[in-house]
């Protein structure tokens, strides 16, 4: 390994197999002992790295956060695609984006419940993985939109960005995972009768 | 005061001047030093009471509790029911109806923060008072459809407590306290919103 020196690029060297090792041992580690309670010293102890060796790869313990919270995001959105891509109409495309959300969202919850946390702490500080993953849900709810507009599905009079925020801020107490936890007693029932209302906000 | 006999009479005498005593100096006591921290003989301490005594008015902390948080409830649905009488329409109800739930509730966050976190509380475990102020949102809304169906502003072909459900939904982010806190930055901006996604869905 040699001392990369361009200042752009990842801190340490670019020796991916070892950031993945210490993003694979951060993961089940959190996923033992939670985030939030966790320091890098433990997390050094506990994978058997140097505390200065992770900080040549990462500059703080939310870097290695971001990296675990990048991909369970990464896992929910395509779950997300694949659910829609079979769904025939736009409007079956709502109610399907809606539902998987949910479901890959309580999965998350109820089977990794210390990773989650990860994903509450990001939603709750904003970190960029759970900022941008709100711009891809809010920019894939306006690409369905336009398609049911050109088929005639939806009313086009709504400026498009106002009305794909609106359907965004109706999904978001199911989507963000601070929210999510205090909603998931009623999420499905809540995900079958918001649907509807939101298509009939939607209809020409 | 005499002991009181009534077994389906509150517990203890029935003197409501000392009852409102002690739910006045709680409110406050609490308003201070927060709810959840408190015990029953922090509270007798503070304010002059014996344990014993106060337990002759109150079977619990919670019931305390529930009292000034119905009060509270009280007092937000009566800033609500002001701001819709004036209103000219059914629409005009709703959108009325969503912002004064939030400024209500904004303002008893911003100014009273150890005392919202009674109404948090109430809310996450479900105590009567947070329970019946649901029910009572939801009757309200249900009567305002009904008034813009009769108006013809409204629709009538979804069934009146579907589409009333389903309004609340998406208003409870906005209505709970436990999610407020959550929604507080976006709450008046995301109430405009979504006032107008319900009132497209409302549309005939």
């Amino acid at each position: 390994m040699t001392k990369n020196t361009n200042l752009h690029a990842p801190r340490g060297p670019s020796d991916h197999s070892v950031r993945d090792q210490v993003v694979e041992a951060a993961t089940e580690h959190f996923g033992h002992f939670g985030y939030e309670k966790t320091t890098v010293s433990d997390l050094a102890k506990a994978i058997g790295f140097s505390k200065a060796y992770i900080y040549k790869f990462f500059d703080s313990k939310q870097a290695i956060g971001e990296v675990i919270c990048t991909n369970r995001l990464a896992m929910i959105m395509a779950i997300v695609d694949s659910a829609i891509a079979s769904a025939p109409t736009a409007s079956e495309k709502l109610r399907c984006l809606f539902r998987a959300l949910i479901e890959a969202g309580s999965d998350l919850f109820f089977h990794d419940r210390k990773l989650y946390d990860i994903a509450a702490v990001a939603a709750r500080d904003k970190w960029p993985s759970a900022e941008a993953h709100e711009e891809r849900l809010r920019h894939l709810i306006e690409q369905i939109i336009l398609e049911g507009r050109q088929t005639g599905e939806f009313e086009r009079k709504t400026p498009l960005d106002e009305a794909a925020h609106a359907i965004y801020l109706v999904m978001r107490p199911y989507v963000s995972p601070v929210q999510l936890q205090y909603n998931l007693e009623t999420a499905s029932s809540a995900a079958a009768l918001l649907s509807s209302l939101i298509l009939r906000s939607l209809s020409p």
